[in-house]
């Protein structure tokens, strides 16, 4: 198997981008990476490495999407861009998944073009791992879809729940609906029709969850639209980042304080791992017709090797497959929803 | 000047309502605390203490509006409950606030209904206080507005504006729109019509600030509508309690980190007193003819003293009569949005 990684997308492409796959490549047996994007550019980057593990190819696209193009450009004026060019190749059966740590509305659009939506599927999400008390919860969608329905939302949950019980093992994953309150009648008209949709559905349904029980493990999949799901994570990484630096800085006010940080240094490691989105590589947008792992514009190598991984295993876990049959179970319910 | 306290609102109540409205009480010159509640719960309550101060009476209302009970029975079902007896005492001048640890829909609703909304204002919006890296980041609407539409968030940046000026004392506050990307055309629809009347009004307007950027300092006053706000709000809250919990947690499994922890406690002082929203009070509904201060469910006596305290420096501060004569100055750009 291969993955098509898109070698200019990013904060720090190609760079990191590709010291990150040339360290995915060396842990691999039989499986490998294409670097899309200027031929030249990533031809010059490899030659500073003494040796390139040959499952490492490139393949040549002349443009790339800037952060400040809008979404669409990457299926309009630059579908030779290393992104839209990593898409086809999945789309042509060359790879099974695409990387990119470029812009990610042009990765949706140019995956959702390319790949198409799996069968049965309206429209595709992306799901991220929020770090919680006891362990980690799933959100999606966090941007994919601005405009949400509540078809897509019960989707999204079952979705999630294919992808907790295969990648995560938990056989029967509780599924909430983010809500303004516990009560069934809270919420906007979205929130109120989607929760009608998931008591009707085959999942394990808990109900709203609020924003403050997410990090208290009430929900092991929360299902919200993108718009907010997309300000949320943003949210949390910057105030879980800043509050860290904020006690940081506080500490080194006193010789006292600095040195009780310095002792209880340990009592932060698991915190800094789970809000370091690194360790999660990227998030994968679920729905379409192929692996996408959508990653953090500021990702370095270790983001990058992680996330090729990610792929990797969703691809060899036939994530989509088990999609698929799921959705097929509640055809019937999707199919009488506008 | 009097505040009416609703003295059966909340998880507490009425024990540390009462012990809050009396600990406020006796801070006071010339105003006062009217406790509004079933009488004889009040009594009992305030014969406990040896000395009641002169200037705490109690108002009869037979009601409780409960926490399942839908927001608009306290203007239908349960027009005789604490927090519907409190609006009204607003509403016949015999109080300039309300204080309400109860059900929020319900209070907002019986605030609405009862004391109208100030001239020219389409809808009160709650605002709140968000710690951030080095100060407070002012945020509308936190929950009172569940169907919003962009002339609401418009006005939500006038009243903060105007919040901002008068009780924070910044001249001419940064205003920013909670948004997916910085870009001016980001957005579902709702954020790009907000995006176009606010760059047309007289706001400081700064443009999309996104969910990592609140903690940081980007804008002093940070607009979206009540659903998004009331999600954030609770899951800051959540996010930061449950890390500094993580963190304790984590250094108690070694002595060196537990005593590390206790050297370096001054550190988190700060941030605990930000994070803490007993400190704060309450989140006042701006829009509405009267000072109205919503608090937490859970809040102590601490809590309601301080809310109570906000509520009557608000009032003196003249905050609606600014907001009035502000909202007049747009009052063209107004009337031509729908």
């Amino acid at each position: 198997m291969r993955v098509a990684v898109d070698a200019m997308g990013g904060d720090k492409a190609p760079y990191e981008i590709i010291k990150g796959s040339v360290l995915a490549a060396r842990e691999m047996q039989d499986d490998g990476v294409i670097l899309v994007g200027d031929a030249n550019v990533i031809q010059r980057e490899l030659d500073h490495y003494k040796v390139v593990p040959g499952n490492i190819t490139i393949h040549h696209a002349s443009q790339v999407v800037k952060m400040n193009d809008p979404a669409t450009c990457s299926i309009r004026e630059k579908i030779n861009s290393s992104v839209t060019r990593s898409a086809e190749l999945v789309a042509k059966g060359e790879a099974v998944a695409i990387v990119s740590a470029g812009h990610t509305g042009a990765t949706v659009a140019a995956s959702t073009m390319y790949l198409r939506t799996l069968k049965g599927i309206r429209r595709p999400g992306i799901i991220a791992t929020f770090p919680t008390r006891n362990g980690t919860c799933l959100i999606i969608d966090v941007g994919a879809n601005i405009a949400c329905k509540s078809i897509h939302l019960l989707q999204y949950g079952i979705m999630a729940t294919v992808f907790s019980r295969h990648m995560f093992g938990i056989g029967n994953p509780k599924v909430g609906l983010l809500n303004i309150g516990e009560e069934d009648v809270k919420g906007n008209d979205l929130a109120k029709e989607a929760f009608i949709l998931l008591s009707g559905s085959n999942l394990n349904f808990i109900g709203n969850v609020e924003g403050r029980e997410i990090f208290d493990d009430k929900a092991d999949v929360v299902i919200c639209e993108g718009f907010i799901g997309n300000i949320l994570l943003k949210f949390a990484e910057g105030l879980s980042m800043g509050l860290l630096s904020t006690i940081k800085a506080e500490a080194k006010k006193s010789f006292w304080a600095k040195l009780g940080l310095l002792l209880c240094r340990s009592a932060f490691e698991p915190l800094k791992a789970k809000v370091d989105f690194a360790e999660y590589g990227g998030v994968p947008l679920l729905g379409v017709n192929g692996i996408c792992i959508i990653c953090h514009g500021r990702s370095d190598s270790k983001a990058i090797q992680n996330a090729i991984k990610v792929a990797l295993t969703l691809a060899k876990n036939n994530i989509n497959e088990h999609i698929i049959s799921e959705v097929e179970k509640t055809s019937v319910l999707s199919a009488n929803v506008a």
